[in-house]
């Protein structure tokens, strides 16, 4: 059983570690994988951006711990999320969990973690800082040893959905995130691309459609499909973002020929 | 069998994944969790603090392996300690280990490193750079295997007892740490927390008590209990560092009101 | 198995995650290790020579994937390469793995990763930019699982070799490396330390041979031979790199006396 694990605690503190150890106390067997840590502190969108990215890629039946969590210890609600694919996604319910849950086929069952003998022991000692190790961690390590969503908690009928992937409209969409290399992934599903020739605009400067980074010269602006699915503009051996100056959020425009 | 590992290597080298290798050759079950990589170079009293951080949240008998070392090569001495609640460290005798011991009850034994058969072979080949790849993780590969630690070493009567975290004063604490998000982690310990209203100070800033971060507005400093059960001021939505300017050592004093 | 991960996808996005998802999903019995995910973008140098910096480290029959792919999604060879000590590479023919093959006793078998039927399904879908999570995980996923080298690929009689480490030319050698600390990995072997006194010259600095950091005064230079088996520009207790200006590339000289 894989059970991944998408924060926004950064390496440098043992915050991390302290989630495995939760994890590994109560299932020895789980197979933990980091999506990454770094999300930016409490940028919910771009957590939830990252988890969406991510999550198809896993076999069924994953568990997925996303923590973004500005309202950690206030009486917002913590959930767990059956995917109708199988996979179940823990964390804070501000919307974080939405966007991968809905790439995973939408929810088929959701509950609220409201009771303490599957957190931290003892649960009275829950923090109210640190529900990643005190609440969601836990409950993770019960599933990956074998409880069912519907055990760790009570149903619920409806969670936050008010986080969305932004859509393009027409030829009008958007960079959604910049990632390691100046890549721009943009919201452009690849079934926007034309057959014929097509570019990106963004910023003013033009990015051609290309089959792969190789095919343009070094330094120069392409758009290719991505990895997630998502047309990109991307520069060969060097950075799109510092070219263009475009960063989460910029225009994009897409044109024929 | 965990084996935890929090070292001063950072992650653009290999010098972890040299560490690791060395583990599963020798015990393949080991489920091996990076605590932290970014103590700052050779700044022992960081690793000790963010050791002491993490500790208390694993199962008894995990083998935590720590290498904050500016002495490797030289004569100081490499040791595994027994805490008293059933817990291992591996590392230097520089002091690091101790109030991670100490919060886990203490000392119940002690080994000198001196036999080279538990070494990474050949062990005429010890580096004088790379304890932590050489007789460190190999050490605690033996260990996580099922070797004792009396095996591993030689006993010996009393460790390197010089660090310790700093204690407050009447109401005069300090900042012991700041973490990822500028949370400024103080050394007073939540039994110091008035059940009245209260506040702390610091660099001139008022901190009141809170019980969690959205009990205030955006951009406000508050007061509260951290993970590690000292208390801690943070600021929500944003960090304390940055607003108050305060930083490790800065002194803090808590006020009733 | 172990499998080692070594590439230039950073940790801020979730690429590294999407590779292991990949290796679990075929192994769940393999033991991933993290080499390095900081490999400057598209660094094929840099990458090689950490990729040698490892190896010698993992256990025979170790497979290492490792990805710094400029030219990813066009025609360029992927490759798996059997080492005569019995380990595999995977990933792309462009002189990543060659230093490090070499450094386990050369190439025995080499095979072109041609059948998609060990790639990641559906094999259509194979992304013209993430050719670690579909081509490279899932081939190395195989190997874990038992497949051999010559089942996962065509047999090719000769690979891209045109990346060496620079060997020194005499007494003048050169940084192949800047470690984390600032340390300054050098091209001379530890068979050129003479065994009379020695030191080397870098930007106009002398840095004496020695045994250990702590055997010159906190600040001073040094000289010794580091955990790779090259000699190291080190300064205890600071950065060699910061006190000389040196940086990859940087001349060296060896003296004695």
């Amino acid at each position: 059983m894989i059970v991944t694990l998408l924060t926004d605690f950064g390496l440098q503190d043992t915050y991390v570690g302290q989630m495995k150890a939760a994890i590994f106390d109560l299932a020895p067997v789980a197979l933990v994988v980091d999506l990454t840590h770094a999300v930016p502190p409490q940028d919910v969108f771009a957590g939830a951006f990252l988890l969406w990215s991510a999550v198809e890629t896993f076999p069924i039946g994953t568990v997925h711990v996303a923590v973004v969590d500005p309202g950690v210890g206030s009486p917002r609600r913590a959930v767990a999320l059956q995917s109708r694919r199988g996979d179940v996604f823990v964390g804070p319910d501000n919307g974080l969990l939405v966007p991968a849950l809905d790439r995973l086929g939408g929810l088929a069952s959701a509950v609220a973690l409201d009771r303490p003998e599957f957190w931290r022991l003892p649960a009275a000692s829950a923090s109210a800082t640190f529900h990643g190790r005190d609440i969601f961690a836990p409950v993770a390590g019960h599933l990956a040893a074998g409880a069912s969503v519907s055990r760790v908690g009570t149903p619920v009928l409806a969670v936050e959905r008010h986080m969305t992937l932004p859509q393009p409209r027409g030829s009008d969409g958007e960079v959604l995130h910049v990632d390691r290399y100046g890549n721009l992934v943009t919201n452009f599903a690849s079934s926007r691309v034309p057959r014929a020739h097509y570019h990106l605009r963004v910023n003013g400067q033009r990015a051609p459609g290309a089959p792969f980074y190789a095919a343009v010269e070094p330094g120069q602006l392409l758009a290719l499909v991505g990895s997630t699915g998502l047309v990109e503009i991307s520069a060969r051996n060097a950075s799109a973002a510092e070219l263009t100056g475009a960063r989460r959020g910029t225009p994009v425009t897409i044109e024929i020929g």
